[in-house]
């Protein structure tokens, strides 16, 4: 594959276009128009063509696109067409909201395993897994875990993400709100709450 | 204030840098050069140029960006130039991440009230907030409240944001992975987590 010339703004946005694209496929269309696609998303159709064109999708003039086919296109290029299975890092309040999260299965996604550190929640059995002590981290390539979620508090974020590059780690997903430092090889996503909540007032009208 | 021309993408990385401007003023720096900034959050040097220009913030060369200044201007376009009070909508694991996040504080914000419909919840003391009933929503506009934070079940995201709505709150993040429809003066962001992991993968080097 040589999608590398897509840009990464691009890239955060091909998931909403396949979550939308799965709705549609479920309620029983086969194609859609880029300018449908946008209004079911609530965003803009030239940067939906934008968007695809960079992979060579075109959708038909009067036809629009095929979703199938585009749902197939989309997941190879973000490497979703085979199960991807993560490991979380950190089982507090937000730990547990993220594995009682609903929203991975369309993606084929698995929290496949959880880590913590703290010996009265080692053992426990949460969602079908058991939590495992953070020692435990380095199975994890064995096991073909290659993604991450860091929901430890800020302090353990480094040692943490440390840890998980050592034991093959190759994408992480970073909730602590601080900068993480890895390898070029290792791909990290922050989610920093407050920096999303931090660009809403710039919408807000005065008064 | 005209800076309605500022793209989507770049308000969304202006959190980001304000971050790291705080985190040099705080380590006594008074200037810093676009390319120290970059290397400092990990980001390109001309995306911060091209950001900052939209606003007419330049630096000069050899000297670099006026620190203290910055942050003045980052925060005035931002609207962060006064505290903002935020509502929390929802008291489970999420929820409770959410009320304890440490992010907050250097975005000004302050989480001022949690909400929950459950009558167990109501009345619990959590971080000096007093959990109210769903029902006391509509006071928000008299508190002078207007973001809120949906942490709900994804069925019923869609009511609550209607009810933030008529209670005037004119900025929402929305943690549920649904697209929740809302008048156009009100700004919505939502937080997929799942969307955001699914961007990991393409990053991976295979194998």
């Amino acid at each position: 594959m040589r999608y590398h010339r897509i840009p990464d703004e691009s890239i955060r946005r091909l998931p909403l276009y396949l979550r939308g694209l799965l709705s549609l496929l479920e309620e029983g269309q086969q194609s859609v128009s880029s300018r449908n696609l946008a209004d079911f998303l609530g965003v803009n159709s030239w940067q939906i063509r934008k968007d695809f064109s960079y992979f060579g999708a075109f959708g038909t003039p009067g036809v629009g696109y095929n979703i199938e086919k585009l749902v197939k296109q989309v997941k190879k290029i973000l490497k979703l067409d085979v199960v991807q299975k993560a490991a979380l890092v950190g089982v507090g309040n937000l730990g547990l909201a993220v594995l009682a999260y609903p929203g991975f299965g369309i993606y084929d996604f698995r929290v496949a395993a959880a880590f913590d550190n703290d010996p009265k929640k080692v053992g426990r059995k949460i969602e079908n897994l058991t939590i495992e002590d953070a020692s435990k981290l380095r199975t994890l390539k064995r096991r073909g875990i290659s993604l991450a979620i860091i929901a430890v508090p800020r302090e353990a974020a480094q040692q943490t993400a440390d840890a998980l590059v050592k034991a093959g780690v190759r994408g992480i997903l970073n909730f602590s709100p601080c900068h993480i430092t890895v390898p070029k090889k290792v791909k990290v996503i922050t989610i920093d709450i407050a920096m999303d909540l931090a660009c809403l007032p710039y919408y807000m009208p005065a008064g």
